[in-house]
């Protein structure tokens, strides 16, 4: 039984940091790189590899969109070339990056809302799709099981993860709920939530009930208030659950 | 006898079209095109590499400093690890469209104020040397015969391109007068006088004597007012000189 | 019969140049500048107001979407309180501009996705309003008859400026058909078609029926091919037809 | 006995927290605020500008280079033309957002590297001078009593206030050293050099001499770990001395 653990890493910008990704990246299997737009910058990217390949976990491209100050937490009305086209200039980006550290790019995972864009509307989902395909078919596809990429992403026979979300809320269709600000939950109940999505694949959702969830990624974000404490917490009650904490094979 | 004709393109940025690279691609052999730093953006980007393709010119970056205002031509003080880390960036972006286009990158060459700093201050040569080979040690590097850049490209086994510039006037030591608007010319001028340079090694300074000049790739402006005719121009003479226009091979 | 003329103004940016406003100044009788957030620099903005100056031209502020390569034509989520910060900050900027000119503010006019969100979204039209009444209750808004911030800012108390547009299309419902790109017309038929929309009240729609229309500020948008033209017919034709261009009184 | 105390304000953007300027605000009577170009945002000045009001502080803008990367603290270079757009730009944003407060602007400190070049080039500080008189001749000019700008402010009977810097070094020349990162100090080490300063005109340099130094405002970094500890140590080291910590009077 192996369970994938991603986080956003990269997120600082010049002298803003944000995140203690030193700390966090030792707890986690895969890393999604922020790329210059929505956050992070050149040197960050080059430094939050560095810290991947000292603790052997796989790094992926966060590409968001081109809006620092809202954190790509603001949707824009981009086109479906124009989305084509952010994601391979920064997938590019971040891949150079990874590879003159000497290793492999392993996944992709749009941030923010283009993740939101490319999970409901198929045009986006196309054009995220087919940058991942056009740079590297072997890449792995960060996305939720539910939503409109996953379909797309069959069709072009990417290879997907899906993703479970260890700190955010769940609507009764299963929808994720996205606000600017992440909710705060301590450490345990976030521990135990996990464990029971990805040992019984259920999940309490924000109106009560439960509903079945599936997916190979736990997701546990970098930027919350008590984050460090949170994925030590999610990782051990993983391995205490008998799975192995490890990112799937390039 | 063979010669290689580079210019910049892919200086549009979203709404701002900046000089005619449908027209100008068809009389160069060598293309640098710009990374969106400066100038270009990511479908820019997209776009003139298709066109580069259309025409079997050749595609190299060209990353400049992050000021978009100042088209990459006012000095930053950037340390030599931020100018290494944008280099990667940028030549990793475009690398992403070259390769999703079916080509492979064939060339880097800073631009502007980079272009002046790599060419005068040792830690900074040396990174962006190190950035090329880090990325792939088969690039090929423009840069000028004269500055420190191609004495730290030998020690790194790096394969250079020496320019020679079309439309821009170079003083007595040889160095180029980089103004932030280039001077006009007709372009029969132009013709003549890079033929000169081409053939017997010499060129007219902006102090009106005769300095010895040395290169394999002529640097023709897109951004001037008839440029076209500048490039058609220099393109007939140097094939009525008997020489063949091409790009070095990757 | 007095009718203002209104172009969209100092929409260069850097080195990137667009619209000849230095013609255009002179057909026109009121600047909306760009502020720097979807077009313009502050070095465009003084020379923008510089130009007004020198032909007697009352200057507003053109606040739009914080997205350049967009032109502020790609909607963006922004929260009200977003859209309020964005505008006192841009009428702000190119208040200090026209002041340092020893002229005073004229009016405030959205650009693109902004004029449209504060057309459509009562919020967003109370933000845009607030904004413009805090910073200074005399400035004219320049906005269209039809949309919900007509009746926002009649609440405030604010002054309107009613926009007839002589280069966009207008849908059977009065709304303007905005895209990216500005069709092309012949400058003799849109000045019959102002002169029939200022004179008449009617305009034929892109539907092909008539609707009626009111406005006393005509809007020519200056970055389409042959603008100048258009505008020096546009005045042409309503001069001869009896009208006075010029601006409200401040 | 009279001293005003001062401080960097408003340097959060977007997602990107700096500094607790809610604490800091109680212990200060002057505000640097910045203006969006090196830090900053148009939310954020509107909460700072905020702050300040409830704690009886007085804003100033505090432009800087076009660098957020760089937190304006990479030299750029700028003509003096465009540091004169700039300063322009962005002390008429903040100044707009003063005013819808309720409030007047009351000065104006260049930051970074702005600040620096504007001490020591002449037609930096001539054009740094001359927005500032041209918005508002009243207006206090916050720099250093040693350079050039003091001068050139002198000649244009612009009002200065001179600074002592409390937790940044200075050389046997009177210069300050001004780094990336600032350095870290005790509290209490801070109070002591100031109040030293303030009382004796004397402080400790980077080589271990004294130098002679006046002023009659203290800068306190608030953006530097125990930065809160800091200032409440200055300030009160200051009362216990005798001073009353207050603006000067617009």
């Amino acid at each position: 039984m192996k369970i994938d653990l991603n986080a956003d890493m990269g997120e600082s910008f010049g002298m803003y940091p944000m995140g203690d990704d030193d700390a966090f990246m030792k707890y986690i299997s895969s890393a999604n790189v922020a790329c210059g737009f929505h956050a992070g910058d050149s040197s960050v990217m080059r430094k939050t590899v560095g810290l991947a390949r000292r603790d052997g976990v796989q790094v992926g491209a966060h590409p968001g969109l081109p809006d620092l100050q809202g954190f790509g937490r603001r949707e824009m009305n981009l086109t479906a070339e124009e989305v084509y086209d952010i994601v391979v200039y920064q997938v590019g980006a971040l891949k150079a990056f990874v590879e003159v550290a000497g290793m492999k790019l392993h996944h992709v995972k749009p941030h923010g809302s283009l993740y939101g864009m490319a999970h409901r509307r198929e045009e986006m989902a196309q054009a995220v799709c087919r940058a991942v395909k056009d740079i590297d078919p072997r890449l792995y596809l960060y996305i939720m099981k539910k939503g409109l990429i996953g379909e797309v992403a069959r069709t072009m026979d990417l290879r997907c993860v899906f993703e479970l979300y260890a700190d955010l809320g769940y609507d009764a269709q299963g929808n994720l709920v996205i606000t600017r600000h992440h909710e705060v939950q301590t450490a345990s109940e976030v521990a135990v939530r996990v464990v029971r999505m990805v040992k019984e694949g259920q999940v309490r959702t924000t109106n009560g009930g439960d509903i079945a969830i599936e997916g190979n990624s736990v997701c546990v974000h970098s930027d919350t208030p008590g984050s460090i404490e949170i994925v030590r917490a999610v990782r051990q009650g993983l391995e205490e659950a008998g799975f192995q904490v490890g990112s799937p094979i390039l």
